[in-house]
């Protein structure tokens, strides 16, 4: 039995955590905290999670509240994570960080993208990063790993396999992501209200604005060995969950479909959440909605001699909480599917 | 190891029986049948199938091709099963029949409901209802049980209750329904083309019509010992999935709001897919979507001296293969939620 | 020239005046305000009410405002709006109300259901209901109309030629509707979050709590001259606008599903914005959207001798502005439909 | 009163032009032409149209049906189309062809990436491509107007002013564009199918396959007198109406976003329908839905050197049946926004 703790557990990640967490018979959430909704019930936030899982969020007042788990998810605001995870590393809890706090091992780049500086430095500097397809035995062995952002998650796995061989010109790619309204978390915003959200769409960030960029950047140029630069543009999209993201890069030799869908099966062989599709086919993104799946297509613009990805996968979960259970699978030597078979729900 | 036969597994309830079955260790697929689809394989259909549990879709000869099989789910159109289900029900295995064929005992009812004749008449004497929450001992020891349509699973689970407790006038309900997209199933028509029902709203078979009532009528008139007559006005709503019942009926008696919760909420104990929600509050349909869940929300208009009881679920699974699963669970003596312990995905 | 004045310009139906009015050339808006948003142009907000239409809300002072304008909108949270339309009428101009304020003449019956007591009580007995299909000839002389709510058109309309033909017992009625989120207004709460709404519905204030439920009593009272009872349960469904209503009424006297439809069908001669549809069809929502139209299905179910009738409209134009600039063309002498013959937006 | 024939009224174009001429007084249509339909009425396929603009449907015999008519609209599939249009350019109307067959003057090109031979080659070098915004003169004196398609709108419009004036590279342009369904046509199909779109998003033609890409670079090509190369990669978004596009292009020289919306905002200036939206905003696609408008907004990505141009507009609308009416209205030199001042639904 594994005993968890989620710190911010009424945000969407965290319901998340408790909806992938609460079935599972070898799992035991012992403290669930919100500092908004302490004394209520996941279920009455969400009516989803009601069931013999439920739980009642308490407030976190430190590190002693989480004693008897082995483990804390940190699904806290960034800026405000980066304390909080200290505090449970410090007791000897391991711990996932849902955060960005713990993504850029650079304070300086970290405070330049998220505007706030970092309290935090030696430990950052332990950080794993936790995306299992390309680190799964770091994980394996980690304290404290920091899982990747909803975004990185899609881009980084369309190009690992394109970084990683060389394929493409690392410093001239575009990434053009489009997220479902639950990325933009619960909080009732003009943003979110569903009479704007309904049947629209709109650009955000744009310019190489969005805090998403160096995490991509740094993660595909340590697969890469070699600096990656990138344009990426998010968007909102009309429907709850998902990130589908297409991507453009300028092939460095001649490569044929065929080719680039044989190299990027190849890659993923062994990575039960990825599918690469058949070639000539492209995701879709409802095949993975509420599963930990990432689908991927390749294909190459022959005309114009570039490749182009696209990937999809669910945010809350492939994106964020399905992950973070994935590295607990990976951290306790459990099978890394274990709590996470369940397939999309489509149609 | 059970071994289950999916004939007719390449529409909805067929790839939700799927969507269920292929992630389990104790369930095996032995055969998956589908007429247009032979040689394809189910995630070449849905690509939520993909994994480990994906089968091959083969053309369906006779009974023996499920030789093998322990249990058949026959998943075929009203008038194409009968004759399936009598060949399958003769080899000897237990049958689960999604279809409409066997829920009207009296051949003369079905005939004039579904407009065919009934060739199997006396095994449909035989069949067994398969609503759990009602008839689970009869189900536990039945041959063949006769799954039941998604509209009457969220009108008698919603009024049973009241029903069995004699709480209102039976001959004078109403019930009005509102279905998502994937209830008129997999064919597409101009009736569900996206740009038809998106934003929509359109009560069909308006006026007494619809095949469902007399199945509604039949069950909650063994229940109540007693007539009882609907009128059922069934909604294709703008959504995929799910099924929201809003009933009116008069009360025999002074009832509380208050009275009537508790009356419901004893009689649900120990069934634990249905929740009664709390006092004051009403069910949110997306709370159960991918779930085997029914919530049920119970008050009285006390202006009018009515109840109003409003019921929601999701059609493709406990208004469908998640209940033909959950019926294979007791045929078989597990525990009713194994496999369905899937929370619902919100938000 | 018809010179307008919107009062509370900012919230839904203020922004829909402004998109049907802004077109126009024979009206000019000289006044648009808002307390939270003066100092923004209305396209700021509202990104469709972009071009030479488009203007700049500001602080409503007092009716010297208004004091170029010969009509005022007054679109304002009921119990705010009262004591402003007095200031409008004591000032001269014609005024619409949209707001509940001036619906309910008998002020003990306004407090009891809208839960504030009512200071203009003289004034209130002098407001005429502004359901033109029912009322033009005193609209058409009126001082001060009070525009209807969204529901009790959808529900009036429904039921007059019904109520007025004696066809059906009037104090038996079922009104179910289902509204889009927009009915909710423009404020960002937990109820109106994309992801809460999405894919989802919900049936609130279930148990005759609703305020427009003594308005839908009493005009079809003074119709049918005879006490109405209803139970009426609105419901949020997963869409921005429109109000789809199914009503159910017990028959008086035998009646076929084609006499209802000719009876109905006579009724709304010459009432170019109400359609009833062919026998044997019903209305869809999506038909109707952006315009002002009101599509009714009428049918029999003769099982149970019901009356079963359906409306469809936008909430926000027939439901709100579009009835509001209707009534403000009756006033004014010009053809019912100017600047409101646009065709819903379909597909 | 201009005398319009619609060929192929039935397809959703057409009915799109049935919305937008039917509420207008000086315009008649004479004609409306559906092979399937024939007998029925508008109204009857989309009961939007209801009202005293609605027509009935016939069988296209020849030029000879439309010899009443000043103006042709023809929206038949492509490869179908070319005909129609030379005999009734033969015949001496005005015509307006909405399908791909006269927007590539190349046969060669056109039978590339239409798969068909071209039998019109003389008439195809006399069509004018019907972009007003940057075609107008050339429009208001053509016999043969080019409508364009739905994406080369709004790619063309996003990129005109960069072209013009050689502010990027013109060969290394990508274009992301998501199309709502109704951009798939009215067939049913399985790709249109509710259940499959909703909640749903999918890239197709990708790697340079869709048939828009030389419609692209050549109206950009001699815009700009160089040569224009393209990725494009078209989306099925879960939506029915809208294109929103993402553009990225290398900038040949520094640029502030500033100096980028002057140079759009400038360019643009007197076009009624394109609005360039606020420096550091981007446009929203539901803020055009149902109108003619077109917006824009564009800045410039300065760590990558890349200007970001983001465009949104209705596909059946400035897409297509609104761009048509635009460009009838300049033929017949009324104001070109006569009968499209319509503001779009929002929200």
């Amino acid at each position: 039995m594994i005993k968890v703790a989620i710190i911010g557990a009424s945000g969407y990640t965290g319901a998340e955590l408790i909806r992938l967490l609460a079935p599972r018979e070898d799992v035991k959430i012992v403290l669930a905290t919100s500092k908004t909704y302490a004394g209520r019930t996941a279920s009455g936030l969400y009516p989803n999670l009601t069931g013999p899982g439920d739980v009642e969020f308490s407030v976190y007042r430190g590190p002693e509240d989480a004693a008897s788990a082995d483990l804390a998810f940190v699904a806290l605001p960034h800026g405000q994570s980066m304390e909080t995870v200290a505090g449970l590393v410090t007791r000897g809890l391991k711990v996932i960080d849902l955060s960005g706090d713990f993504r850029l091992p650079d304070e300086a780049v970290y405070t330049a993208w998220y505007g706030v500086p970092h309290t935090q430095t030696e430990l950052l500097k332990s950080a794993v990063y936790g995306l299992p397809e390309i680190n799964k035995a770091a994980i394996a062995g980690a304290s404290l790993v920091s899982n990747p952002g909803c975004y990185p998650t899609s881009a980084i796995l369309a190009l690992a396999p394109a970084i990683a061989s060389h394929m493409i010109y690392s410093q001239d790619i575009i990434i053009d992501s489009i997220s479902g309204v639950s990325g933009a978390g619960r909080t009732a915003t003009e943003t979110t209200h569903f009479c704007v959200r309904a049947d629209n769409l709109t650009a955000y960030k744009v310019g190489g604005l969005h805090q998403h960029i160096p995490e991509i950047e740094l993660y595909l140029a340590i697969l890469g060995d070699d600096e990656v630069k990138i344009s990426f543009t998010p968007h909102l999209g009309p429907y709850s969950r998902g990130i589908y993201t297409t991507i453009y890069a300028d092939l460095a030799n001649d490569l044929t479909p065929e080719e680039a869908h044989n190299l990027y099966a190849d890659y993923y062989t062994g990575s039960i959440f990825v599918k690469i599709v058949a070639p000539g086919e492209m995701p879709e993104l409802k095949a993975v909605l509420g599963s930990n799946g990432c689908h991927i297509g390749v294909t190459v613009d022959e005309r114009t001699g570039r490749l182009i990805v696209v990937s999809a996968l669910d945010n809350l979960v492939k994106g964020a909480s399905g992950q973070a259970v994935q590295n607990m699978n990976i951290m306790f030597g459990l099978p890394e599917d274990t709590g996470l078979k369940e397939l999309g729900v489509y149609p």
